[in-house]
């Protein structure tokens, strides 16, 4: 088997059927449309990793399922050291790309989640899930497939269950079983890189009782699938993504959210991975959060890399030594490594499923995802501190009254500061505005849930009645004190 | 002497020439531009107010010079009240326009701080500084001017004195003294409000030692003086601005920042108020930040208002009450209040200068600067936890997908969440965002000198030895402990 | 009249009847009992203020009633001015004595609410409660008391009434009505100051319905009273307090709490205020708190100008410049300004009684009483920081190791450092410790009630609904959205 | 080989020569002295956990030298499961004892670190250093000793070198080098555990260079070593712990520290194993402080979960459902959880030594330091605010005067409230006060060493140009920017 690169990918999603929209437009082809090439470019930079020299340690693994090497993004996870290696993995893809690549993220949790509850599944219902799902799993290795994720259903009233909405359809559902596969309606939404996907893996968005069983639904299928379109959100700062400003503006890469909508979408069966089966969607969605939320801190850690890094130049350009602003460069490397630290800790306190699959401690994964929804907004903070008035609020003039006004020669004589060009200087002030007020802003509050649902958690799984005891004990208090 | 009305204003700025440039383009009606009619319109409210049965008294006051009624931020501040006044009419201005009224604000302070430095140069000096300075608030009061005002200069290198650096225009100088007045070279950046204003008022952008007097320079001047142009600054989310989406993705209101380019522009006499007195510059920005710092919290807590009021109706939007963020909503409120209060406790503890005009005290401002460049970017995170993923990153399809696209049936069904329309939501997640990561983001870090800087009057204000002693007393220490 | 001195003061409560007990024991005289005689001291020095050139201008005014110069904590406060007067002189008495000096803080506030309340009875009621309590206010002016003041009841069980508690006497209470004056029974408990107080100030511990009218009960008394029984409180600390170390260990000042336990005690009709008009328990408590809560910011910043400086001092006696700590210290300087200042904002913002009473913003009050309870600890803990291993948990020989042992040369030799004694490096970091671990922490967390009663209050000061209309018309929304 | 119980331990500490003092004492037994017996309670309970049937699995496991049976705190780790098996411990040992044990901390650390510096310096120098560990290691297993370490000097001047230091003996040194052994002479000062220990091991201070290499010396002595003298560090609440009130004020468990002056103490040969090799002083403070930093969060989570025990019982004891505190209790269990989770992060990302020995991530060890040195204050501050009053500042009545004094039936009456006695609720009270502000108040700011130094070692570890360069690669900034 020969690893794919590069250009395999890009040929590959290239030759897609267009199904995608942004602005009311059809994007012929997502890897040179202004609006999705640069979350494709983000994904291609992961081939190229797989290449290089040093990176592919981090980059490929050998397949538990046959030993062959393939990118990691396609493998299952069976140990701590495996997650930590998830982790690393997506602090290195910010690093290089200052954004999200949501779909080497959501989709391979997804599959190493249903490995699990697969076995679990078949156990108890004598179903063959696991079977199907190890074939597709052999399929999406060897194709080096790049595979986005999808829980969040745009959900309609949040005080109903899914079967009580006046529109049915506000989750995604199953419309019908037939025997060769299912029909499924309704919509997923805030899908992270999907614009770069080949497939996207379905899981349910929730946990559902019998009367919601419609709803307890997981498969995957080709983002082209008939049936399926996908409209790109968008973004206060969308247009500079479509200009063609030569990168002076935005870099090259960055992250996209798809808004997917399923109209009647045949699923065949050996695709599908629950069908039905609600009471498993607890499990799932607690595997889940569990190891999604541990390995997130990977990921804003990597952005808070880039935020240091544009700080310290920042501070240059605009002609001052970056140590007057240690104490907060030191604070902003502090954030991220409390955060990336804590998932590292989450999966070193895991355990390891009958499945093989390795799960990550909830307390410290959920605890993490709390943190996840703070620091970032205080490393940003200190990049809009440290970066001056021009990063704040980007407060600078645009490329086109920067070069080729009449006036532009006047204007980069005013922004000449530091021991660089003024168009250096531009540049990276833009960088600083784009990871924290513009298209760079990753979704660390609610991406992978709320800050609140993990405080609940973080809540059940705190044993106040054995911590009752300690103190009791500690005093020796002999008599019980009950809630009054 | 009638007071003007948003009409009144609206033709003045109207017909002013056209100076201002956006994208390489001149703007030629600055009430009308999409670039700027937000702004402008900013400002208009602020007159329909001066004429509002209930806002008139906050809005309108009588001039200390004429006896007569005037807008108020063309009076002098001569008591705490006063500035206490000026806080209630920014907040005010920000709960109705969601932003930054910035032609009614630096303009405002620097000629009230300018009322005291004309009058301390004219005793020493024999100067006529202040009689021009009378002469000019008389005629700003009869029309009900709308003034922006100039500090930050583009500074060019920051490690060397203006008269050091390689560019001499990096920061704002008199060029040449005629008999009958200057001409002044330069740019002043990050100018809040220009493209709604009347005039700018010009001050030093620091403290000037000697070898630099030509830079010790305070003046006014209309918007389109000849010789002065401006250049539009940018923001990631202008594009918004730019499509006529009817109010849909923004607001009718909004701030702006204009970068000032002085090509050899005259400044008559009259309108002159410093001229090399470099040995007051200090005193000036000393003034000038006590006040400004001291009412920058009642900016910010009107904007958290806002935010209050678009995170309420985001719970409800998504069919939630709101009660069930009641601790978050009180944080928020907390946020504000702090910042609120804070403003007008240094406003109480200020003292009267001899000129009449009244300071707020530096220990508190500059502290207060410092609560500023922290406690909204809480209540902006707050306001994204509590409006969920689509106000996050507003992930959410463009005004094109939403409405009149072939799919924006299927869209807007999906969008249906609480009692309200899909519309109406997505206004509010809308407003959401653009308060927090749109157009819609004040200059809170930076916008009024960087909290660093305040730190250092907050260092300077504290009397650590004074503190030592008390701390020996106590304690019944009489040896000397000095510095080792 | 002639204002009193230290010795008028001694003198009078040396020869009170003894009530206070403490480790079992009657305390003869507070002037002389090591329990007892650091908060007399405390208070001693109120009294030297008054007579001070500089303070004196602080300490005393002119009585709103006579005229007459007076200690100041007998006035009646009628303006912001007169508020921040009083959080002046609070900010001034931590300074000098490194604690709480409660017996010229409750007192005071509740004659002044009082003042306001007894008029709004007498007006509804036809009494003549504000008569006798301009009798009792001469009174006190010209004796110049020291009065405390008491709210809190013993309450009982948190979730009942106090009529429906097993324990009636729960919360202090009228046991019977006679002609010449009332019974009263019950306890108050964590009272500030009274051991060093001459008399005491009765207010009701919360707001009432008609069932409680027996408990809406104010008066004063002297602290001596027949029925009257005082506990003082203990703390950890205490025996430090009990030694004699000569200022070794602790300071001569310091602050108690005392236990009030009354057994029907007889209290004449002229000293009392509100006897069962359970309707104005309510404003009483509101008109309290916000003054309370605004001023209360005064005590937290002044204790934090000692820690500053022992703080610096502290870095200097280990041999460390000070300057090394400067980020801290600034920290420390900002986190006591804040307290302070937007205390100031709170009265600056507050509003005149119709009986002359000046009351603070509630809103800024009580978002201050949230502040004061967080703030002071990050402040503490900054001083145990900079103050290194020794301040953090006074890990250090005992003053009998130190002095006089046959080791305590060795020790000494040890404990040296920085350019001073071993001794000063001694007492510093014991000052460190009293005020951070030790008996000087005041009660900043639930003195004047708890936070979160600060942030219900917030709450029903927020007008939430004038919010969402501001969002409203921003965007343009013309359709009502409701609680779902 | 038998494992070592309680009544092994209390015989051996017991006949131990007294060498240890307190307030001028000499403490004869330490088992049954007041101010020693709580501590040696606290490691009693280590013995009786490594017989019990649950915890053994955590206390003991089989040595890597012998492959026998051992109490933990005696072995050597060498893999990240054994480090966070040490967190594991620690952290029981706070829940059991609410406080300190260590005894079984330091000296752990110190054989561990030793195991591989000795292997590098035998390396280097040809030296027999780590035979004679090993055949102390073996002595120490065999005996299940409880060894405490000792680092921190008197240190004297902080900005003089040891070898510059007019007092010689600020730093332990060697004094002479015998054929035999050495003599060394010094303090060693604030170290935890040493009174209920029966041997203590001995390492730098700090990193030294040539001139300093008397002071590079490691070494582990009996605790009654002739010449040793040990003073015990005083608390404020010293005094509860002497007075014989039953366990009603004080746990029976509790912290101490001791303050070790060595005069001329002759250590054999065998038992040194660092002596001059001042070069291996650097890698030895990076190795102790990156596993002491890693797992000291497993402490301060230990003593946060027993103040989230007692707060719930507070709320409890007061009348009030815990639930209503929710919010509170678990912001309490996620400060824990951070701390505890980014230790076990640390120890994930370690890396093992060549010796065998494992050490943790230095960057993230050295994060949680920082955060150790925070969270733990936060969480004391809720234990307050949740317990009220009563708990802030211990504000009760003293054991005498609850029980047995002539008023005390009335003190009781008034301290009943929720659904458990008086006496129970004063308990609770007083473990929440001790927790917070008295005898247990752990010593998380410097043990282990200073934030501030944390903080360096982050600065250090983090890689800033690699960070500038993501940036730059990500703009596609060719030039280079150096610092101005």
């Amino acid at each position: 088997m020969v690893l794919q690169t590069r250009n395999d990918y890009l040929k590959a999603v290239s030759k897609m059927r267009p199904n995608i929209y942004k602005f009311g437009e059809l994007i012929k082809d997502v890897t040179t449309h202004p609006a999705t090439k640069r979350v494709v470019e983000s994904h291609a930079l992961n081939y190229d990793a797989s290449h290089d020299q040093i990176l592919e340690k981090l980059y490929t693994t050998n397949s538990s399922l046959t030993g062959e090497k393939i990118h990691r993004w396609n493998s299952l996870m069976q140990s701590s050291e495996d997650l930590i290696a998830n982790m690393k993995l997506k602090r290195q893809n910010f690093r290089r790309t200052g954004s999200c690549t949501g779909a080497v993220c959501v989709g391979w949790n997804a599959q190493n989640v249903m490995w699990a509850i697969t076995q679990e599944m078949d156990k108890e219902y004598r179903t063959k899930f696991q079977e199907r799902l190890n074939k597709w799993i052999l399929h999406a290795q060897k194709e080096g497939l790049t595979v986005a994720g999808a829980l969040t259903d745009s959900k309609g009233n949040r005080s109903l269950k899914p079967s009580k909405q006046p529109n049915l359809d506000a989750n995604l559902r199953i419309v019908k079983i037939r025997d060769d596969g299912l029909i499924i309606r309704g919509a997923k939404l805030m899908i992270a890189g999907t614009a770069a996907s080949q497939e996207i893996f379905l899981l349910p968005g929730a946990i559902y009782k019998e009367a919601d069983k419609d709803f307890a639904l997981s498969c995957v299928l080709p983002r082209d699938t008939e049936g399926l379109t996908i409209i790109e959100a968008t973004r206060p700062s969308d247009q500079r993504d479509l200009e063609d400003n030569s990168g002076f503006e935005v870099p090259n890469t960055g992250p996209t959210q798809g808004l997917l909508f399923f109209e009647d979408v045949f699923i065949p069966n050996d695709r599908v991975f629950m069908c039905g089966e609600y009471k498993y969607t607890s499990k799932l969605i607690q595997y889940f959060t569990a190891n999604y939320r541990a390995c997130i801190g990977a990921c804003v850690s990597g952005q808070g890399d880039v935020m240091i890094g544009a700080s310290v130049l920042m501070a240059r350009a605009n002609g001052l030594s970056s140590k007057i602003f240690m104490n907060k460069l030191v604070d902003m490397s502090i954030n991220n490594q409390i955060n990336y630290g804590l998932g590292a800790g989450a999966c070193a306190m895991g355990t390891k499923h009958d499945s093989g699959t390795f799960f990550a401690d909830p307390l410290t994964a959920h605890t993490n995802k709390v943190v996840v929804a703070k620091l970032p907004y205080e490393t940003k903070r200190l990049t809009q501190e440290i970066g001056g008035g021009i990063v704040e609020t980007g407060c600078m003039p645009s490329y086109k009254d920067f070069n080729g006004a009449e006036y532009s020669d006047m204007v980069q004589k005013y922004y000449k500061a530091g021991p660089c060009s003024p168009e250096a200087r531009y540049k990276i002030a833009r960088l600083s505005e784009w990871l924290t007020i513009g298209g760079g802003v990753p979704g660390c509050m609610h991406g992978g849930g709320s800050p609140d649902g993990a405080r609940l958690v973080v809540r059940f799984n705190t044993p106040f009645e054995e911590y009752v005891d300690y103190a009791r004990k500690i005093m020796n208090i002999k008599e019980d004190i009950p809630e009054p």
